[in-house]
């Protein structure tokens, strides 16, 4: 019988850690928290963390063990590094992964920790900040059943929609393919609002014809309106969506997968990071397309 | 003051033209109508039209002519061809294009329409033979304001979303914008479709798990699942797609815009018409991707 709900540690206190810690403690459940720096600490003790000394010390003190960091090597050294979570954690815990990170590298430090009788599931969020502080985020979960079920609680603390997509390695595939669509979406929103500014019609008239049909998507109808506002404030960073293409395009190509449009999105993107624009949100890949075109789309056409 | 309802003449019986003339019928709107081919005349006179002999025939019996044809020289055919609907239009009547054609053609014919004092819109549509049917296409409307306003009883017969866009040409600029995202969508939902398959993972369950959320398009939700079922029955034929890219790149090249991923799609899709699937339906476009990657992307993974 599994103890509910077993006790938590948590690493990585960045945008996205912080707000699922609250939704933890919120729900219940003791968390002990390790951070790489200062600030996420401090948050996470306000909302009710307990804090421990290294990643290993959080694994002591914990039964499942949730990490969200940046990427493959991040995970790698918080689990396998001095003082990993990896030497901390007992013969029948659990470790789950919310990054983004390689599914072959998953696979890999699944095999490792199976070693030790260390269960793990990736655990891939979408959402943003936003999804995190609300506890609506989507949360595609690759892992043996078991394991997911025995993790429910806290994804239902932290998200809305959670879907065991298959093995270990399965949620980062998926995270993956929801990168590929979405990146890809911007483009085509990008597209559509350039050849309507350089035609002389009001974009937002545009969006407005547009939206709620079969050319519709999300960031038509979420970002866009951003981009009539000239507001190019993160939502997603566009060096983490570079991050994220960088990991679908390896991945497709140990598969054998051409993924045409991705690629070229990725390379659009470069030119904005060498523009010094990665801090920027994603929607600014229409400023790739503006300046091709000698024109910049807004309100009013 | 306008007389509510004008005569309607409506010239264009195929997929499309037939339900949008029984709808025009069934909202006590009397139209008379002209076809090239017979079956489109028999199925509007069940419906309740009036033939007449020649598009000239249907203008003079008429005070607002709609066309829903193929391409740009059709409509110049059907306006300005023998027995062409500009011997027939008195000053004062409303041409109404619901074709998707050339913005530059548009204005073309609008500008020779206005020489005889007939005004004209473009009111090109989406929402396909569904749409149609059920009266709630969404209609893209340029033009003046008194001829949309005198036009709306009619569009509201056929369509629940009309906006107006803009001045003559508008309308048919923002279909092209719908069929750039529309296509470049497809081609993101083949992507993610291919990527998720050739990893192992169940794409119905990657489905799941992307489709509600920053990732989702109506393309995913909506043809994907097609797809999945290995049905490519049309919906919007490739065929269609292919005029309306042709038309969307010749615009922006005209205008001076770069549109990179709809030049992209239009040449995947070529590929697929070399194959003989140009009368297949749009969401074949995941076949090019199949082929190059070895793969096909059925339910289960």
């Amino acid at each position: 019988m599994v103890t509910h709900p077993d006790r938590v540690g948590f690493i990585g206190l960045g945008i996205m850690g912080r707000p699922m810690v609250a939704n933890l403690i919120q729900n219940g459940i003791a968390v002990s928290v390790w951070n790489r720096s200062r600030p996420g600490i401090e948050a996470a003790l306000a909302a009710g963390a307990t804090e421990a000394e290294s990643p290993e010390a959080v694994a002591r003190d914990s039964d499942i063990v949730v990490t969200i960091v940046t990427d493959s090597p991040d995970v790698e050294a918080v689990l396998f590094g001095p003082d990993g979570a990896a030497n901390g954690l007992r013969p029948g815990s659990l470790f789950i992964d919310m990054s983004t990170i390689s599914p072959a590298v998953t696979r890999d430090l699944a095999a490792r920790l199976a070693e030790r009788d260390v269960a793990m599931l990736d655990a891939p969020v979408s959402g943003g900040e936003g999804g995190a502080t609300a506890g609506t985020l989507s949360i595609m979960v690759g892992g043996d059943a078991h394991s997911v079920t025995r993790a429910r609680p806290l994804f239902e603390a932290m998200g809305n929609t959670i879907v065991h997509v298959g093995p270990v390695g399965a949620g980062q595939t998926v995270k993956l393919c929801n990168q590929v669509a979405g990146a890809i979406h911007l483009l085509a929103m990008s597209e559509c609002l350039v050849l309507a500014q350089k035609a002389g019609v009001d974009p937002a008239k545009m969006l407005e014809a547009v939206s709620s049909g079969a050319a519709g998507s999300w960031m038509l109808s979420n970002l866009a309106p951003r981009v009539l506002d000239r507001d190019f404030a993160p939502g997603f960073m566009i060096k983490l969506q570079q991050k994220d293409l960088r990991l679908a395009l390896a991945a497709a190509q140990e598969l054998g997968v051409a993924l045409p449009a991705t690629a070229l999105v990725h390379q659009l993107f470069h030119a904005l990071e060498s523009q010094g624009a990665e801090d920027e949100g994603t929607q600014a890949l229409v400023r790739t397309l503006e300046s091709m075109a000698g024109v910049q789309v807004q309100r009013g056409g």
